[in-house]
């Protein structure tokens, strides 16, 4: 070794032991008058290196030309600071060094490798080796370690089995686009990197493994959003001879594991909302339930006035903001516009102003009297200072812009902290989506997923109605998981690829392997998916789940710091029976 | 939950309990007499159910209906068994059912699910879930799911990180073939999946990162043998500060850590091997040292004697084998053949029996007298019984001869027992190879090893003799793991890229995002890698690492079960821009 201790241990009972460290030079400060602080940096913190000129002239003089990010071997003792430092753990000592080494010198880095750092997104991103040397990035990564593992021990303990499924697999057209790998020994076929273990981990369960779970890779060639990486991380899981009630109370029991090993956080059982309630309350499968400012209808109390915006509408609702009557015409037309944005497209906004006084002023004063906008009032549960704003037109349409002036309200008042952690199951999916330009079926989830027993009936006659045995994990308004009880039974299995516009040819196609394993005894299974990458992010208070990624790819799919993809020599092409061929735009 | 017990818990002590189980019909044993058992399986064991036509006729009538694999839900009550089964847990008892509810049925297997099976490898890979049914290939997977959480409870209590590296990374066209995935969003640019995350780890040490590890699947697309497969799992580490030794001592620790919690074995500290002795007296550098036999030179003893086979030999050397002197005609013939296949290619055998009494008698008494051949066995240390086979030929390619042979007669001679577990470090590699075709060297391990530091003159003067800081940890004959030291200064690595030969274009084109990150204080660091897969298979047993993998590949790629690899339709190549053309061969 080239230390015997780190940078984070020392302390004052250590004081008078000679050591030895090893780490970066964070900081060179020159205090002038004949002394030198170096501020040596690893994974475990920093300890303070103090060169006195009159003590060790050689040392002194070294130390001054040693720059940021050099890395040191530092042999020296340990002595009480004069002046401590209270906010770091090593803050009351200091190394006097006898004898240092340079292990390597450093260019200056292209960006402050500081908590706060200069660099912008693309050059840390260029650099991110050096990126990943700042603190906040490397607890991320920390921490990801942690949840993975929790995770793993919490599994264990149930008798769950790792077992790892394989990364090339067959290609299933059905959804998502698949990356394909060319395969050289089998000229002209392809295999599929997996979206899911969704059909491998299903044959586990056919295979008798009972409970399976496996922290994987999983891929997906779709155009990227902010949120969104072509390869992904779930913690994904599967059990037999279960019901739903017994998922959500162990996926449940390790969500609260993980809150209680990681953050030391005591969470109260999970509430369950079907997702009816969800939209009517929320107008979001995915509610933020860290405050209330719950949707109101209140179609019927418009009716009738000849406000004919509202009167042809399907759907009035609104939200009561605490406190906002006193917003401004500006801070009013702000919110007028960010309703009215092409991603969220609301016509426009109206509201009420509940003032202190009493009295209730809104934008349609021309058409409803204060009686009227009383009685919303009441309905919103407004009291005197509060803001009533109002969104009408297509149910699920107005239902989902109120969802984002909500949040965004929320975002404004300050009731989205991200130390608060507000756990909710959405159950009761519809079953089927309907694509209404195709003009057909598909599964909201999957083709896997079960009906509720109640609802089969409806599959004939009005099948969007048809609820699933289907739950999501939410957490602060974040799908972290989801997941189904899975149909086991081949009949059932056919009706649903029947309804799904499945010919029996391309089921069998696409899912004969899934399809024949049930014929040998399936056992009544379910399971469940976390993506890893947001629920690392929700713990470490992320937006975005690139900062707990080590080495993620931008929007274009790009790794810029490995420069890839990229292309590759015309033999390598040549022994994969492949010609590139792009065409003009 | 469908069960409030699995089939492996119930005891004498449960006898009187209601309980309700679920699992699958191993067997229904109809006595005749009213009497029908049916053992019920599930991953934790099998329990017998007793139906008795006296007691529950209807019950007794639908369990004679049963067949194997169906999928049951059992109600009643624990007995004790009149006879009792010794050889399971649950042997004491029997469950008397008041109720069975089918989940499922099954057809007909198309082997028997049983721990010896009648199915052959082809159609046990087909049904691959079924054969995942039988306990042996079950209980590797169980065993695997054990090691690897055991391999992150070691490293994590060591301040390991276990970090995801990404799959989809850049080509690099040094060494095997890699796998790639056409981007779509880069049109003309492939990602490559990674044979390792060598360079990445490397990344991570230059981040600070200080301790890694991953359990990871690489990738290499190359023609398969016995125990390769184009997907395998690494447990892969990398550790700043350290020097070879400190990686030694940690990795001996994990092993012998695996072997105590896995298999309650205690293993003692591993000895350790040069290259050059490994060669020398197993004429291998992955040694199976569960037995002697080493290889003896006998040269200088040979020469002179106008036996012109052994003149122009470059070797002449031997193994002794203990007992086998009374070797017949038909073995020691059997023996030449085997040394002659063409996998092996030696241009003969010669033996020296030295009999019971006394006497010598070899293949080439022409040439020899029997003072000769006493001082041959001498050097063998032979004794009276022992049967000495000599192979003669260029060094390396006879020693690897020898080394087959050896291990033959170790086979035939039972000391290579499954139970017996030697481990070894097998050190001081060469840095370098020749490819005498090419006149080129290349790097043994990878081209970030270092060179040992008393070698480094000779990079220039006779690159073929440095010496490497690089390791192998082998097992029972079996490399499970390597790894080395890696160079950490610009100046060596480029050095040894131009021994390499690659121009500093080349270098930079394939590596100059290590070599810019190097520039940025990169700490000494060292790492190893272990192959999972072959791990598993040492610790199971087994002769293959196919049967540790849930749903391997086999020997042309093919996932027979899923059918993968599989044409793609014609629009998504379209997409990829790409278009297949086969040639003719």
């Amino acid at each position: 070794m080239y230390r015997n201790h780190t940078c984070g241990e020392l302390r004052l009972s250590d004081v008078n032991k000679e050591v030895i460290l090893a780490g970066w030079v964070q900081k060179v400060r020159k205090l002038g008058g004949g002394i030198t602080f170096i501020d040596l940096r690893d994974r475990y913190g920093i300890t303070q290196l103090a060169f006195y000129k009159d003590q060790n002239a050689e040392l002194y003089e070294d130390a001054n030309k040693y720059g940021r990010e050099w890395v040191l071997q530092v042999t020296g003792k340990v002595q009480e600071r004069s002046s401590k430092n209270k906010n770091i753990p090593t803050g009351d000592v200091e190394i006097v060094p006898s004898n240092i080494r340079v292990l390597n010198s450093s260019e200056l880095p292209p960006f402050t490798i500081e908590d706060e750092t200069d660099g912008g997104d693309d050059i840390r991103m260029k650099y991110r080796y050096l990126d990943l040397r700042r603190n906040p990035v490397r607890k991320n990564l920390e921490l990801r370690h942690k949840i993975a593992f929790e995770t793993r021990s919490y599994l264990d303990k149930l008798n769950f089995l790792e077992v790892e499924t394989p990364v090339l697999i067959g290609s299933t057209p059905e959804g998502a686009r698949d990356f394909v790998v060319p395969s050289r020994m089998n000229p002209g076929e392809f295999y599929a990197l997996p979206q899911s273990p969704q059909t491998l981990k299903q044959l586990l369960m056919v295979s008798g493994f009972d409970r399976y779970f496996q922290i994987v890779k999983c891929f997906r060639d779709e155009d990227l959003r902010a949120d969104r990486q072509p390869e992904f991380t779930q913690i994904d899981c599967e059990m037999s001879f279960v019901n739903q009630e017994d998922i959500l109370q162990i996926f449940e029991g390790l969500t609260k594991y993980l809150f209680k090993q990681v953050k030391g956080l005591d969470i109260p059982d999970f509430p369950r909302m079907p997702y009816a309630d969800a939209m009517k309350y929320y107008g979001s499968d995915k509610p933020d339930t860290r405050f209330g400012m719950k949707l109101v209808e209140l179609k019927d109390l418009t009716t009738g006035r000849e406000f004919v915006v509202f009167d042809n509408s399907e759907y009035v609702g609104a939200i009561c903001a605490k406190g906002c009557a006193s917003y401004t015409r500006k801070q009013l037309d702000e919110l007028t516009n960010f309703v009215k944005r092409p991603q969220i497209g609301a016509k426009g906004l109206v509201y009420v102003r509940y003032n202190e006084d009493g009295t209730l002023k809104s934008s349609v004063d021309k058409f409803y009297t204060e009686d009227d906008l009383k009685k919303w009032a009441d309905r919103c549960g407004a009291e005197k200072g509060d803001l009533i704003l109002i969104i009408s037109g297509e149910t699920e349409k107005s239902q989902k812009q109120l969802c984002e002036l909500r949040l965004e309200m929320g975002e404004r008042l300050g009731l989205r902290d991200k130390n608060v952690f507000n756990c909710l199951w959405v159950t009761d999916f519809p079953l089927l989506e309907k694509d209404e330009e195709l003009g057909r079926y598909f599964a909201k989830h999957h083709p896997f997923t079960s009906p509720k027993e109640e609802d089969i009936p409806l599959l004939d006659s009005d099948p969007g109605a048809v609820r699933a045995n289907a739950y999501d994990l939410v957490i602060n308004g974040v799908e972290i998981g989801g997941g189904s009880v899975r149909i086991f039974n081949s009949d059932l299995q056919k009706k649903m690829f029947s309804v799904l516009g499945f010919t029996e040819e391309k089921a069998q196609a696409q899912f004969g392997f899934l399809m024949n394993a049930f014929k040998y005894g399936a056992p009544p299974h379910a399971g469940i998916a976390f993506g890893l990458d947001r629920l690392v992010s929700i713990f470490a208070g992320l937006d975005s789940i690139r900062d707990c990624i080590a080495f993620p790819k931008n929007n274009s799919g790009r790794d810029v710091m490995l420069d890839a993809p990229s292309v590759i020599d015309e033999s390598q092409l040549e022994e994969l029976n492949l010609k590139v061929e792009i065409k003009e735009k």
